[in-house]
């Protein structure tokens, strides 16, 4: 394995399996009262978003320091990035500063591979334009393999704004790695041309898959992206077709489950109640986050030196 | 006592009495070296601030990092909240994530009060619109018994706006439950109806006043809101009327104390040199912020688990 | 010494090679797994920044955190200040609340001698409008000395932008402390008057400097600014003049080096390749930022009470 996470297609399924029983481990510290290894003591972890997430950011800040490492945050506002300073520049300056790691969030899809070229440091991607987002995937399996088990033959429906989404971009390869059959639904303008080198199947039509769904994962609509782009006529006939609203989820099989990665539009992707049903993983999956981003950290930087790691 | 500080009036006498105690041995440790003590180390404080505030977000920060909790600040520009999530939602995530405390800036009365409901973490008000801000009670109590002692029977004043100020609200009613005498003293125009509830005197008239107060709290005159809402004729009568001008300062009596929340409009609630008098505490105010604050995180968070603290 | 640092001309030599001796053992640190000292444990340093600056602020963060003090960031846009409290008031604000030491990044010429006057706490000059920054003094001295050793009778060209440059009036001044010989090297509407009082020669000619320098210091061309101010004709005349292109590079001595204190504009103040050259010590800058930052900290606050420090 590399030290950087571009996408979730650098990790084979073993690897995959070991990242989820460490972050097993790490969950269980987060439930202590002192909820802190000295694991990544001295070492740096960098945040560069130049996109705003707080759920991501903050959920990345919190494993790093959960380990001891130290953690600065740099925004994409911050001035340097304003006075024009190229991508590849400013990462040099976070390597030549210590950065062990540069968490990047970065609207172009490929940056993080750009700069695992560029810097010897990890680089973990935290969301490139419409590409990936591994770690989501990785916290989404994490989270579905506690619940059910193996993935092996579990059917996964990923719903909604397919062409627009990382989170389905990487969630689709991931969990398809791990023996999951993977479906993509969205309405045709949605479902982006090419969507078939992902491998998955495809449909247009939710309520003919639901029954035959063990998870349902719901896509956040990205409402500014839509009005002007015209994929839909509106939100109303969006939730009519593809939302999962109350009546749909009483089809649900009893065993299924229902994710989202957030921030939810309560009322659009699912029903105000939905999300408040058992079924719904949806905190689960951001407890899960915190778990997954610190044994990923641990596995990229702690154990390449075994006699500095102890927890 | 709940885990939560939602108003001042969820504190009876004794407790705040207990506060102000464990705040006094936490601002021993402010003087010293190693400014630091473990005692929430492994603790997850986060502030969550929709509204700006510099002085309370580092106070909460500085007092959070003085007792080795970890500290994630998130900040109403930040992109889930821009991305319409609501405070519910927000709140769950950073729960999930593992916060032990959530300290709460927000425009909208009430809105710790909600939160505190959703939530099992601790939730501290940090100020939610004209309603509360408890912890600045905390420590303008601290402040002055420090200086005066018992608060029986002392006479304080709140001078200026108090329509638009929790720090008056809170200021009041604690006061006034450490047996102090509060009178509200205010052009007409800022005496909100309804004032009576909260069981003080009021007066239009400071210069009447003046003699038979123990202390003057002058209220931040919010100019941004004023100009808008005609609440006075200019920002010189103000002064005139209910300004602390020089000649007013020399009218105090001996023992008299200044107080001021900050930040100053310096010139308008008070002259330029009055802030500058032995008896005004300003500074006292803001060193006591940061040890009240150590000792109501150390209250909320720290004394239910015995085992855990060691100071 | 004082227990600030204001401009580089508070430093006298040996001073300056005391803070480099140390900054040398802190660069060891920053190559071990665990970068971290607990010499600064429970210390406060504020970063206060009124001008961002992603490099500056982050590279005192993390000198701040190896030496394990707590660190603040305050910036421009925090509210006490759009509120419109004075420096002076934010800054004892600060100081109230226990904080050992301010960095203060500020447009105005002399903001941070004024600040010095009225706290007690140190307080470092980290870039005053057009007048100084000395802690770059310092990394660029340390660099330098790196590289070549004693720095007597070196010649140093300062090329570009100097009458907006606190990079090359701090550099001018303090390489001249160290011995070296100084010109600045600019078009005539960029060698500001008064210039002299630095104590340098100057020059308009870089291809007649050329050869005589040991070291080329090229200063960041300030479009923004210029662009309203007229004081070059276009980016192209100015690269044809003052640029270190790939020619006039090749021109250079043997032994020469290049500097830049970053952001660069490549293609403007050097060519893209000139700051890949083993002889561009771009990246040893920033490295050696931490280092010299982390030995000023330790020098002002560390050594002051040897019974508290521990490497």
């Amino acid at each position: 394995m590399s030290n950087s996470l571009l996408s979730i297609t650098d990790l084979g399924r073993t690897e995959i399996e070991d990242i989820c029983a460490t972050a097993s481990s790490f969950e269980e510290i987060g439930t202590r009262e002192i909820k802190k290894v000295p694991t990544l003591r001295g070492r740096t972890v960098v945040n560069l978003f130049y996109e705003n997430s707080t759920r991501t950011r903050v959920s990345f800040e919190l494993a790093a320091k959960r380990l001891s490492a130290d953690v600065i945050n740099v925004s994409a506002d911050a001035s340097s990035v304003k006075k024009g300073e190229s991508l590849r520049d400013t990462a040099r300056t976070l390597l030549a500063m210590g950065a062990d790691a540069i968490v990047l969030r970065h609207p172009a899809a490929g940056a993080p591979a750009l700069l695992s070229r560029w810097v010897d440091a990890s680089v973990i991607n935290a969301g490139d334009g419409a590409h990936e987002h591994p770690t989501q995937a990785l916290l989404d399996i994490y989270t579905a393999r506690k619940h059910i088990g193996s993935l092996d033959g579990v059917r996964i429906g990923f719903v909604g704004d397919i062409e627009h989404s990382r989170v389905a971009r990487s969630g689709a390869l991931g969990f398809s790695r791990m023996g999951a059959d993977v479906v993509l639904i969205a309405p045709p303008t949605m479902l982006p041309l090419g969507v078939d080198a992902l491998g998955c199947s495809t449909s247009y039509d939710l309520d003919r898959e639901l029954p035959t769904l063990d998870i349902v994962y719901l896509l956040r609509l990205q409402r500014e992206r839509h009005a002007a782009a015209d994929r839909i006529p509106s939100e109303r006939e969006f939730v009519e077709g593809w939302g999962l609203t109350r009546e749909r989820a009483a089809r649900l099989r009893d065993s299924a489950l229902v994710m989202h990665a957030g921030p939810m539009n309560r009322g659009v992707e699912l029903d105000w109640d939905v999300a408040e049903l058992p079924i719904a993983l949806i905190t689960d999956q951001v407890s899960a986050g915190v778990a997954t981003r610190m044994a990923l950290l641990y596995t990229l930087l702690g154990s390449m030196q075994p006699a500095e790691v102890s927890a």
